[in-house]
């Protein structure tokens, strides 16, 4: 796989932390991009040595709703690509500077601007990622070109595709006849048709570095920090689905757009769910609110006029690298005040894997997770600049961007709505082993051999069979 | 501080796992011992190096119901020391066969036989240590003899000494004149009339290792292990204070007894409250159960008649150390199935602090904290085959046998009723820096920022703030 699309443009890098570095040798690779077409844009001098061993434009000067169209605009032009891999940077007001001078756009995320996560002058509702969302689809409704592609990293993202392919696989296993579906509708109906009550993105990051224990005051991650920081103080979000009866008692319905997900009324990186990976087997992960939670949920909604007919419950149930684990508990401790310190772990890392993928339980086999299980030695043996967390977002903004290209006239764009097997065919060759594996656990496994506790035992599949109070 | 007591006995020493091998070369250094006068009970080779390095016989035959008078009454006559710091042993019987033969007797904890912690068989209630408590105070009602001493390391044990010296320094500070209580009346007056409402044990244990990182399926810590883990399983529980006024939607009182605490309908191990300490400042510890949580509080309690006058809540309040952070996370993952790995860290350590001390809170200072802050390196220097937790205990060991031997007829014994200045003086050497420092820090700080929450606003001190919920 060398030479992917063909494409005489500039790219514009916003940002260039954890997954710039990453994805440039990506598009340097694949794109028969010159260096001299590049041009990053960030704001700090981490990764300017890296630009420089590339030739790369190196820019530091961080971008504001004031001056990002004067920055911006002489830097693009019809055609040109404007990768948004930033935190603090608006994804809405990129995209509208995007399609004002015809450049194809994409992004991992919907970012707001600096301190949109945990303004206090929003309210919890306006606070999440079901509010970005909404107003990323009123953007949508103007049906602006040329594509532009929102929240395609790995998750949100990659595991949009992945749950299309379990879809298929449980189908194939179970004996279901199927083709592989044409339209949101017979997608929504094949899981439905399955059973599948809830999907959560499972994910389990054994990244350990033997030589740098987490210190006192360091918050220590393989991804970005402060991403991680403010999607951890959002409101946890859960696409809600329905087969649920128990409406947790903290959970609140927004009073405007789609009505697929809730949230509650406390931050994610303080709310845990029991989950399922292969390797790991049963583990406690973090409700983090994820934009995927919400899309996939609303993808897979079908209705009878305003009547809900199916809708799965989908969340991500995620453990991140221990050093992360011990960081969240910390930053709590703190009661929300962030870390003095932070560290991205990359060359320190000694070992481990990042077992990412979607665990779709509720059909007749029970459990089914199909994900990446990349390891950190084969993602450095596949692309320099990544860890095993960053190759899965990296590898999929390559196949978002060659999508793009090749479907330029898509408008705003979600992962849910793109070729699935496309941008799985792009993305693999970085992703380690992508598997699918079944399994009987459920979430009332060993459940109250020295308590009791407030369970549903006639439905494994509730969402207060998961929820760890 | 040389030989501390003259002592011609024999001493047999149960439990050979950190405690053991820490407290041996104390004993030879204070109590003139002869080596050839010390017996270890264990179960398994773990120490059998050092025990030959300081001539010491070992014995590697678990004790069970039905062998551990056949196994004892032969190694010990009047006078001698029975130390038990082994796990799955039961205090109790272990009591009876001492003032049987005559010994002198102390543990650290009250310990039931195998299984005692975690028997689904038994009800919450039975699984307390208020009801092994409740058990040994029968015990001591029967009045037999000599001193035997119950529940006598760092936590339970040296904290109560802690808590009067703390007493003492508040009442300095506010200008309160005040002799030492001679007696637990006096004591407690003094406690209420500084105004104690919440006494926490509060602990940070930074000990860290920079070579080893935690693995999966690898429960990590720097004591006991199957102590911690058994523990952690049982009912979090607390002294219940007079001053609470929202008594926990979980919590339940025993129906005999001295009623001075409660429990939840929960393991300790995934309770979690907040909590303060000189170094870390503000940060959340997890609510485990131990003895001086129920002894504290029915010490310090005032009744008028029947009814209840004066008593402070008091509670654990652990950080234990990184790696056992990660380690319990797993373990409520595994829904409390413990790894079938672990690991007890000693050498491997290269930094940290155990920061061990109670923090009275509501007097007329707000909250201070006494306790030591002792190093990994100076317990390294102070006595062999110890790293900062365990050597807070040993010390604690080494008191409490010499004021055993100094004090030969009282029977059972708590440490709150012990000499708490003798006590420290013995065990100060090996404690580090043992200082007291006053803090404006309360559960109500920066709370609310993000999230509406339960809180009480009029009193800070009431448990409900400090919960994590
Ligand atoms: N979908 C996914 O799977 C996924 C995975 C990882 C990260 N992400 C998202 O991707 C984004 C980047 O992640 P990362 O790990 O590379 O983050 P990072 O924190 O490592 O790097 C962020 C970069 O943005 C730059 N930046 C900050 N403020 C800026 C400004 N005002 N103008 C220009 N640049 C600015 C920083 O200097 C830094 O280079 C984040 O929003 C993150 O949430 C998504
Ligand atoms: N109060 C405190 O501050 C404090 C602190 C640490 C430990 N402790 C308690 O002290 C005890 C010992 O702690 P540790 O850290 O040394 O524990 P450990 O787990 O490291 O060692 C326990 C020892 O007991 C032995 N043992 C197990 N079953 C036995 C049996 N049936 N017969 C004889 N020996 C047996 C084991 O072989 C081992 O040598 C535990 O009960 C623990 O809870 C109290």
């Amino acid at each position: 796989m060398s030479n992917l699309v063909s494409f005489d443009g500039r790219v514009v890098i916003i940002g260039f932390g954890s997954l710039g570095p990453g994805v440039l040798p990506l598009l340097l690779r694949h794109f028969n991009l010159d260096a001299s077409r590049v041009t990053i844009i960030t704001a700090e001098e981490r990764g300017h040595d890296i630009a420089d061993k590339y030739g790369v434009t190196f820019i530091n000067d961080p971008l504001t709703p004031e001056n990002y169209r004067d920055r911006l605009i002489p830097l693009l032009k019809k055609g040109d690509f404007l990768l948004n891999v930033s935190v603090d940077v608006s994804s809405l007001a990129l995209i509208e500077l995007a399609w004002d001078v015809g450049a194809f756009y994409l992004d991992t995320c919907i970012e707001p601007w600096a301190g949109g996560y945990t303004d206090p002058g929003l309210s919890p509702s306006q606070r999440t990622n079901y509010a970005l969302r909404e107003a990323a689809l009123k953007l949508k409704a103007a049906g602006k070109q040329p594509t532009a592609i929102i929240t395609n990293g790995a998750n949100p993202g990659l595991v949009s595709f992945f749950t299309k392919q379990a879809l298929l696989d449980i189908a194939r296993d179970t004996g279901m006849e199927t083709t592989v579906p044409a339209s949101r509708q017979q997608w929504a109906e094949l899981a439905q048709k399955l059973g599948v009550k809830v999907i959560h993105v499972a994910e389990r990051d054994t990244q350990v570095s033997a030589t740098q224990p987490k210190q006192r005051g360091e918050f220590v991650n393989t991804w970005s920090i402060d991403g991680f920081v403010g999607e951890g103080c959002q409101p946890s979000e859960l696409g809600w689905g329905s087969h649920e009866n128990h409406f947790p008692a903290d959970g609140r319905r927004h009073d405007f757009g789609s009505d697929c997900a809730i949230y509650l009324m406390r931050p994610g990186a303080s709310t845990m769910v029991r989950t399922w990976t292969p390797t790991e087997g049963a583990f406690q992960g973090f409700l983090i609110t994820h934009n995927e939670s919400i899309s996939i949920a609303d993808y897979f909604t079908l209705k009878d006029g305003d009547t809900l007919r199916y809708r799965p419950t989908v969340h991500y149930a995620y453990h991140p690298c221990d050093a992360a684990v011990l960081s969240l508990h910390e930053l709590a401790g703190k009661t929300w005040r962030q870390q003095p310190k932070q560290r991205l772990m990359m060359n320190e890392i000694s070992a481990g894997v990042d077992e990412l993928g979607v665990l779709l339980m509720g059909h007749a086999k029970g459990a089914y997770w199909y994900g990446s299980q990349l390891s950190i030695a084969q993602a450095r043996e596949l692309c320099p600049h990544n860890n095993a967390t960053s190759l899965q977002v990296t590898a999929t903004i390559l196949a978002g961007m060659v999508w793009a290209l090749e479907n330029p006239e898509r408008g705003l764009t979600e992962p849910d709505e793109m070729d699935f097997q496309r941008c799985l065919e792009i993305a693999r060759p970085y992703l380690g082993p992508v598997l699918g594996v079944y399994s009987d656990w459920t979430p009332l496994e060993r459940r109250e051999e020295l308590f009791p506790e407030d369970l549903d035992h006639g439905d494994p599949w509730q969402f207060k069979n998961f929820r760890v109070v």
